[in-house]
């Protein structure tokens, strides 16, 4: 049983969604690693850098113009915001399909993007062909993309917190509340003094309350669930762990309904959603280093607030994971392969 | 300039809140420790146990029944609930004075209590005479106050969040949502496999999403804040950090304000809550050790909901720094004295 | 291909060496997992207790009266110590064979165990068939193994890295020094204060410094090595992390040696050891989840003391991952079966 | 009782010893802070930077031109190696007397220092003078001192445990080892990837093996001590806490004696070194936040190999609480003057 090996090349491999593709990919039996850029650490083994990977991986970092990624049949883009944008054109038209891990291509509105991320867009005319990476809403757009915009680790909690419960109009979409936790790995591999374990360990804080990058990108995918703009305050916190992102999701309920049967229908055929029995209290370790959003659904005192517990590993589900299944998807393959991952616990 | 000390007794100190108590009195200049109390401990050295106050305490441990406590004038009760309402009676008859930190006396409703604590009340009727030690409310009642419920950490940290939003009758207190924030420490000094470090470091939880004894509590009091009952979704969090609590709080606001001005105001004659500057974001370990609360006040995208972020050292301002304060009022002693602590960082 | 299944029981599945068993077995091939037993949680899917498991384990814990293991090919004890010594004989002669976790058959001198475990041993005339289960010393007595006494976690750190130094005669054995330290996994999932987040954490200390239970351990596994009795200081540490061991040894000198070539020869052969480059820091991190001992050899201003850093995943390959290699082994399957993880970093 | 104040400056406050000698003199009665200096932060509030110190200390951060630090009584470097050599000189000329935290003058061999810290000493002729800042060795020198060396971290524990040993003539010089283990605040408030809560958190490593900038330091203290060279293997270690410094030291005994009393003898009068009895198990958290050294004694086994545990607060005792004590000692104060710290436990 012969098969064509899918070659992967990896724009940007030093930060922590690069070396987590890197783990992912590094087992995944359908796929050929061709290159992985870093045009600082070009010549660096990757297994230098990241010693985890020992035994694993024996490719070294390229300099982007000698990556020919352009034979590649997939490109990753697990690069800052704004690299993915200059360089897809040429990639797409050679043929090759794209992933970006990045923000470029998850705000359909160019201007709405530009105001957020304080840059012009490099090239808005591939913006609308971008599918937006969320298998469990855009399955079948998936299949057959040649640009797919993976998207953020919060918006991957909470939207698939809310989303069974604005597709069955259930709440009032003006006024959501979604109030998320996220470990460090979440600010990415760089050298900033407030991600300093002496900074961030011990100690509990708020960021962005006056607005985040992930809050148009959440809203634009609420929308086109609820068919409507909604109304959402989303206020991001920082908690001293590694990986993990917990979002607690607030709604007020406009009808009575079977909550917990509601959300068990909509997931029922997803293999990485978990809606976990009622009563559940799930656990960021409890998906740690696995592809798996994990789920409960509360009403508390039968009142007419909906909480939502909804929890996944931000550089997985939120992040590599989610982008090896949208390639999985593109490619055909069975959707959990390489992604068969027990979390790790404890 | 002599001056008499304050006979102190302290019931149960092998907890969190009772080494707390120990730290805080052991430099109080104006406190004698008589005694504190612990029967599986009797004996012991108090700094055998707690190595920390080597060379403050020299004291040890004695068997309730020798402990005289009725000698003291005031007695501290860092026990589990239930065993406070066994033994004010005696005390207060003796002209002893009682600060609870535990929850025997915070509920006005003796029905409410019994439900949620799940034991009948052993001395009902000195509930009424108690008085809910929270100085930014009940200041005056304190100095003259017998007997002391000492607030929970998350009543403490929610309600003063609340507390100008209500006086102002500015937000819809009928949709009020505090999600909140713990360090571990909030769950005692006792032997569960859900706070053991392997279990509970790297990890994000909710609990007590169906309820949770600091529910009632905290409804009381802003309800009398408010002049009517509240409507208060309540989500507690487990972080994995030692020490603090951060509240982050949502309410829908009614009316145009001047919020930070409104904040600023309420608490500017307050030794221990401090109002930041618009735009900041407290972070819990600003108050480790302390006896602050510091709150930030947003309305993100000037919308209509506004958010509060109130952080306090859970051990300190959540338990034995604000009975220490209590203490302070009730024996007409300078509000800061032995609470004059600046916070560790990092 | 069709390939006969083993047949696995498990003795004793609640505690962290259990869960850890399950993780791997979970993905094994060739592996069918019959029966996990646990008295107190009999009928209690095992997802339910650890939810990380949840879509890969569909079994509960059964009643060790009903688990029939002597239907077995293979049964595991991830047990305290002194329960295996009990059970073993009989599932034995049923031609079972036994990997035991805990310590009860690693002590070939049964008067040096009863001294150290506290007990009487159930069963010594198993001890001496029993074979020590450390593949990188004993691989081809495992292969025939009725019963393998899989070595504790401190004892595989320090055994790696003094063997190519005794082995080779090269340092005096009368003064060995291992300073090693663990994470709490290491102290198992047991409710004790000692081991709370709100202890552990922010914490350094020793322990055990008078003397460890894994120091005859050690000192038996190091002397055969030695063809002689050794002089070892033991002292174990706790860190405040969840998983991984880190042992720095020392010892003296007696002649000038390539001591990176020593030790890249004598594991150049093994899957599980991974001798880093010459000025390598192995940190824990490196191999969490993984099956791996990396090690760094050093010999600082090139004195007459070598410094070796040996560090493992202290669930793994010291305890559970170890255990399914020498269960590989046993059977005849590739080593690497189910054992090829990739450490989870960050 | 009207006493002067002594008029103190801090040259470089904007890292971990300096906002740490800012918590301990924002406290300390004797104390008029008149500058603290910071080229980058001039005019920017402290306590906007730190807001732990809110309501503490009302000083901006000033620029080293118009600091007018010739002004005041003392000054306390708290700048990176290499800028204290070039103020002291003038400072000291103007009559103020120096603390240097950092190491610019701890080392009296000035070849040695250029080759350990990589830069030509500027002032070297201020070496001879400047006294060693452990008061448990040099306190008469230091109350007459125009020029303090503040000890580093690690020569702090490290020399404290080994002094009575080497005082005594008791154990082999020629073979010391010092396994020492910091938290990560040792490394400073710099930007670094290896410092990140993402990197150094739930991980072990050591470090520095092949030679650590601590080690000419400990040598040169030992050697004075024990009045010969001594041989010295250093291997230092980050583990993940953030404040804390545990020192397991290890030495071949020459000779039986009563090692418990020999250390509670010659500490008996130390304020700030606490010898515990015979048995404990200093940990870190102990000590956290004070300027106390605790020490344990053992002899394994009745073995030949002494171990000497000692802990402290990297932060206090081995940075920002020696240097107070020092200014204490400097100005004829109650050397326990703002030091009165108890632990922070839990």
């Amino acid at each position: 049983m012969e098969e064509k090996l899918i070659k992967v090349g990896i724009v940007g491999g030093t930060g922590y969604t690069g070396v987590e593709l890197l783990r992912l990919l590094a087992l995944h039996p359908n796929v050929e690693l061709r290159a992985i850029t870093s045009r600082a650490d070009a010549g660096t083994p990757v297994s230098k850098m990241f010693p985890s990977l020992r035994g694993y991986l024996d490719i070294s970092f390229s300099h982007p113009e000698s990556a020919k990624l352009e034979q590649c049949d997939v490109v990753f883009f697990a690069t800052p915001n704004g690299i993915a944008m200059q360089q897809a054109r040429a990639l797409i038209d050679a043929g090759v399909r794209v992933v970006d891990l990045a923000a470029d291509f998850r705000i359909k509105d160019v201007s709405v993007w530009e105001k957020w991320y304080g840059m012009s867009h490099a090239c808005p005319e591939l913006i609308e062909q971008a599918v937006y990476g969320l298998p469990e809403v855009n399955r079948e757009k998936i299949k057959h993309a040649k640009l797919v915009a993976n998207p953020g680790c919060y918006p991957t909690a909470v939207q698939l917190g809310f989303i069974p419960l604005l597709e069955a109009g259930l709440v009032d979409s003006g006024s959501l509340i979604a109030d998320a936790k996220s470990g460090v790995s979440g600010g990415g591999r760089k050298a900033e003094v407030g991600f300093l374990l002496a900074e961030a360990a011990d100690n509990f804080k708020a960021y962005g309350v006056s607005g985040h990058r992930h809050l148009p990108e959440i809203r634009q995918g609420l929308a086109q669930i609820a068919k409507q703009a909604v109304g959402l305050t989303f206020v991001p916190h920082l908690t001293p762990m590694i990986r993990g992102i917990h979002a607690t999701l607030y709604a007020g309920l406009k009808t009575d309904a079977d909550l917990q049967g509601l959300f068990e229908q909509r997931y029922a055929n997803e293999p990485f959603v978990d809606v976990m029995p009622a009563g559940s209290l799930p656990d960021t370790r409890s998906v740690r280093g696995s592809n798996c959003c994990r789920i409960a659904v509360y009403r508390p005192q039968d009142g007419n607030t909906v909480v939502v517990l909804s929890v996944i590993d931000n550089l997985v589900k939120g992040a590599a994971g989610q982008a090896v299944h949208n390639m999985n998807i593109m490619f055909g393959l069975p959707e959990t392969t390489a992604l068969n991952l027990v979390p790790l616990l404890p």
